[in-house]
């Protein structure tokens, strides 16, 4: 039988999962990102993980498996170079070249990319953009990614690192962004952003204890200016997605993310605000979807579904 | 000897001309759109001049020439269906299928698109975007217009009407736009847009006696009010162009239409500005370029490019 590897490295852990052909997630591992310094010791004990779930099966399936390769998400993963290009989130620091690396222990396909266009392309392979040709995935969590699909390929533009919505600057003069600009979408629409709105909202300071998912169970319970907040995150959230539309006319915006989980509260006034800033000539030819894909599967989903690609 | 016929589709006038291979515009002819108000008697008219200048090459070339076919670039030009549907500014109304009607006099290919994806593609055959996989056009004029290369590929995306930045919005709240919604990039950087930035920090009604050519050359003598006035609309264009960036990653993004030629007191502001603008990560990555297509011509060469395009 046929399998593939996805691999979730994040800062803190790198989860791992052998993924059948249909897209179940048949085995996970993981090991402590944060716990290396160096490339070397990390790719050595992630590769020991790979093998040891790809023995386990092999057991399982009463003969050796096929490995049809391993897909990785990660932060500032380029698909063109196959290396980490210095994120600043990750403890090992430099130009990381996984494919190199891995292939000291296993001599199988492997592709990278930054985790939401993996996210893009799991739910393109897995997911409720199956058969589309033209899509985008915001994904919203700490910041807002993004992933492109169009013509049925992800978009890497020329460096790589094409699909950061979430850095287009939705208001000039906005909010300060840890990217040293101003405005971006990412100061309205992350958890961090969503937060901000409701404290200015409900004037009061910004503090540790008050998060997007409190501020979305205050919405389901009613409260004013938590729902004030989602309107408004929702209307920022549309605008920005009409604005995605002029660029390439998909047939469907995705959202994925914790802050997209308080449902109605932000799906609701988001649709509205689509609709209101949306140029009529792409009027009801775009659907704004929720991922189908589990919020814990779709980062290794997304990973393996990257090997499907073909160029 | 091989041939292309380009179209360029205006509101007032039709351009037809045979191109040859290595991208000369050999012979040209014209018919008035305005003219027609039906598309029957129009490609009557219009085909009539294609094949007088088939004829004409022919007899120039001692033998029959080759025609790989027909490109129009036409406002609302739609790639998949090669109609154009339901353009205001045409006096030949309703959704127009050229290709069909082009048949009943020429069994040729029939290669369609809007006049802004035209002219990008032109770039891409004739001018400076050969060999580039991924750039941006921007088309100022009347209106903004724009067409956008991805890994080669012009974007149509799942309708055939993607690539219309002119309408992102850039301001919410901004001024009222012809497509009926506010703050599109359009009302700030079209003509009538930069007419109107001047006329404003000036102090004065709008008349039809100020145009954006006239701006240009006060600039061009030092005018203080004509330099805000690009600095204003270079900075705008300059936002606009570093958000469509964070969507393609392209190589270069390209300029060209009337506004566009004023040159130094607009692309010295806009670069300043494209470059204040940028997520650092594509800092360097893309350059601003003017069309290096003959205003006159790149129409024409754009609609026979496309001509080009492999799918």
């Amino acid at each position: 039988m046929k399998y593939s590897i996805g691999v979730d490295m994040g800062g803190t852990n790198t989860d791992m999962g052998l993924v059948s052909e249909n897209g179940n997630i048949i085995q996970r591992r993981n090991i402590p990102t944060n716990a290396y310094m160096e490339l070397e010791p990390y790719v050595r004990d992630m590769m020991r993980e790979i093998k040891a779930m790809v023995d386990e099966q092999s057991k399982l399936d009463g003969e050796p498996i096929q490995l049809e390769g391993i897909g990785i998400g990660a932060p500032n993963g380029n698909f063109y170079t196959g290396c980490v290009d210095n994120a600043p989130n990750l403890t090992i620091k430099g130009n990381l070249n996984f494919e190199k690396e891995i292939h000291k222990y296993l001599p199988v396909p492997v592709v990278l990319s930054n985790d939401a266009n993996a996210a893009a392309y799991g739910e393109y392979v897995y997911g409720g953009a199956r058969g589309m040709k033209h899509f985008i995935m915001f994904t919203l969590g700490t910041g807002v990614g993004s992933g492109i699909v169009v013509d049925g390929r992800l978009v890497h533009g020329s460096t790589g690192a094409a699909g950061e919505l979430g850095h287009a600057i939705l208001y000039q003069h906005g909010r300060k962004c840890s990217c040293g600009r101003e405005g971006c979408l990412e100061t309205y629409t992350s958890a961090r952003g969503i937060v901000q709105t409701y404290c200015e909202l409900k004037g009061v300071p910004v503090t540790p204890d008050i998060t997007s998912k409190m501020i979305g169970e205050l919405a389901h319970q009613g409260d004013p200016v938590a729902l004030k907040t989602w309107e408004t995150v929702g209307d920022q959230l549309g605008l920005a997605m009409a604005n995605a539309v002029t660029f390439s006319a998909p047939e469907a915006i995705f959202l994925m993310g914790g802050p997209a989980q308080v449902g109605e509260p932000l799906l609701r006034p988001l649709r509205a605000a689509f609709e209101k800033y949306l140029l009529n000539i792409f009027s009801g030819t775009c659907q704004i979807r929720m991922s189908e894909l589990r919020a814990n599967e779709v980062a290794i989903l997304g990973a393996a579904a990257l090997l499907k690609m073909k160029n």
